[in-house]
């Protein structure tokens, strides 16, 4: 894909998102529609689900030929990483969304044959979009992001899954004594922009397609390791306990991740 | 103290903090010096130093019978809360200043024989300004602020000291659980403004006076619970595990706590 149609591409979504922010302003206005999905602390709104729709039927419209998984089911069933594959989290953190109103964001990732080539989080209430890819950069905004400083465990806040450190998956609970502090912020596209400011350096839970689509894309651009917490390679179609980190927090993380299996 | 008198004060003190944010954001170009204190954990920069004295200068000239607590030291060894005991913490969230440049608070509270009358909370990137007290009700920035809903533990968030989390000081793993979600940020002025605006429905934490003071006068202005995590009423000069909490969530939390005893 050249130049100038990645940019093409990359206005056209910027758009989507805008509109796409603008509609769920509004809908905030109204009562939220709240369902359980599959468990009381995984919620849906009827504010994801129309999203969804918004945004896939827009890119239904713009790129015929593509895929697109989306978190709420009005996507595709992917066999295939052949050709354009877009991944949309409507709203990345909807209990957030539905508890506080805020720290939520909006995700859309563009695949290219299984290549990372566009990703988006919009950091809905904050107004403040990451954007970008290997071959644009990032951008927070308008802004080329620098890339994070390469900081190691014992000089970085870390960020982890809730339960996974509760219940001490993996040695997570280590993780967090070795880091400088631990934060939650209850999203991954939440987590994922703190990551890419270089706020965190380090972030593990368990995430589905669209909960690391966008953030993989923005995150390899900047020089961040984004594999499986053993250090495998990411399956774009698959779930997975996913580790996003500095350089140097991922060589500080695989050893104690390993030390308790 | 006549309303008056709590209406000059007031326009006072939220000019010193317009003044101290500032200042911080100046110093923020520069390097910051970053010492350690009690732990590797536990820093502080030359500017939570500066910045103290400069507040501390602020109440010395505007209230000379002052007696004043403050975290860096500048301020009076305080044996008797008789009179105007002012509570300073120049920099709440040393760590997310030093790693995020970001997510800290400057507070300030105002004690009058042992009763809280003013406190404030401010967000210094964010610029929110939360203010007030029981006397003229509490303020974000220059919006009355509505109290929180009585939202019970079951279907709110929760924010809870990380290391006490981690380590599963008197059952908060259970607590953390039995919420809708764990949410960690590392500042206790930060926690606090989120507790005041609804957005976590407890806050549970091992605090110092100056972590608290402005907090408890905020949070009760509003009809929260602010107690040890025993339900116990707590010393405005001594450090404690501090809970603060919606009725519900407090009546919920106290008996998962008891139970580890």
């Amino acid at each position: 894909m050249n130049e100038t149609e990645l940019r093409r591409i990359d206005r056209t979504v910027k758009q989507w998102l805008h509109m796409s922010r603008e509609f769920i302003l509004t809908k905030m206005q109204q009562n939220l529609k709240v369902a359980t999905k599959t468990s009381r602390k995984d919620l849906v709104t009827n504010v994801d689900k129309e999203n969804e729709k918004f945004i896939i039927n827009k890119i239904r419209t713009f790129a015929p030929d593509s895929q697109i998984l989306g978190e709420e089911g009005f996507g595709d069933q992917i066999k295939s990483t052949k050709g354009l594959v877009w991944v949309v989290d409507p709203i990345d953190g909807t209990m957030n969304f539905v508890k506080q109103r805020d720290h939520f964001a909006i995700m859309i990732a563009l695949y290219v044959d299984g290549q990372g080539v566009l990703g988006y989080i919009y950091d809905v209430m904050g107004d403040e979009l990451l954007s970008g890819g290997p071959d644009i950069g990032v951008f927070q905004n308008d802004d080329p992001l620098t890339a994070p400083e390469n900081i190691n465990l014992r000089d970085g806040l870390v960020s982890v899954s809730g339960p996974m450190v509760v219940h001490n998956y993996r040695n997570f609970q280590k993780i967090a004594d070795a880091s400088s502090g631990l934060r939650i912020y209850g999203s991954a596209g939440i987590e994922m922009i703190h990551l890419l400011k270089g706020e965190i350096v380090a972030y593990v839970s368990y995430l589905k397609p669209w909960d690391f689509g966008a953030g993989k894309i923005l995150a390899e651009s900047l020089g961040l390791k984004v594999t499986t917490v053993d250090g495998k390679p990411l399956d774009m179609l698959s779930s997975d306990f996913v580790m996003v980190a500095t350089v140097k927090a991922q060589q500080d993380i695989l050893p104690i991740i390993g030390s308790n299996v």
